[in-house]
């Protein structure tokens, strides 16, 4: 597999080189609205630990992510109050990996709204900062 | 949220009381066919803790289950060569869940192939035993 290459865009946003909409932040994650979302409230979490996905990635810093999805799906349910969510992680771009460092999709479903494509627009930043101020409050 | 409820399919393959086409077993997780695949070799990784979806989930379920579907995602990508695979976990109906145990999908993506809906046919036994089968041989 191709290795990890840490000049891609959420290298650089955990590095602090370029700004994010971000929900939370501690040693071992970044949580941010993703800017193309798919639905309302579509959010990403990041490990910081480098692996190009989940197949290269070491089982540890998998372990630890989870619960951190789980906390932020948590807080998306409560903030944002959608019907159903989707948790999705892509492995190469054929699959829809688009960001070549692992990371983790929380996609909020609402009965009769049919998710949009990702990258289908890229969204409002005053709403997105809204949304990010809105889940983290959640947390 | 609607609590656990013991008498759904997977709780009822993971008691034997139905079978599945088993692709790796031990006393954290069942592995096995998706008997409804999207695509060639679609498996789904089943914690054997108890809880409805990745929201309810003890968050010590959720770390020891990821490596496992790592190393089956792995296992696929060895057995069956896809271009990509996708790792998704829905919560509730709206989102796409349809049996309330929780489950990982591991759904290979083959270029040029679009992946199929959801239970949009029930498989061939004879295909998913030996696809199985490769993919135990594989891990």
């Amino acid at each position: 597999m191709t290795a990890y290459d840490p000049d891609n865009i959420f290298g650089k946003i955990l590095r602090g080189e370029i700004p994010a909409h971000k929900v939370y932040e501690d040693e071992t994650v970044l949580a941010m609205m993703d800017i193309f979302p798919q639905s309302k409230g579509h959010l990403l979490v990041i490990p910081k630990a480098t692996s190009r996905n989940l197949l290269d990635a070491d089982p540890a810093t998998l372990s630890a992510a989870m619960p951190y999805v789980q906390r932020l799906a948590r807080a998306v349910r409560k903030a944002l109050k959608p019907d159903g969510i989707r948790v999705v992680q892509f492995n190469e771009a054929p699959a829809g990996q688009s960001v070549f460092h692992l990371h983790f999709h929380i996609i909020p479903v609402y009965a009769g709204t049919p998710l949009g494509s990702h990258g289908g627009g890229r969204a409002d930043d005053g709403e997105l900062a809204e949304q990010a101020r809105t889940i983290a409050a959640a947390l």
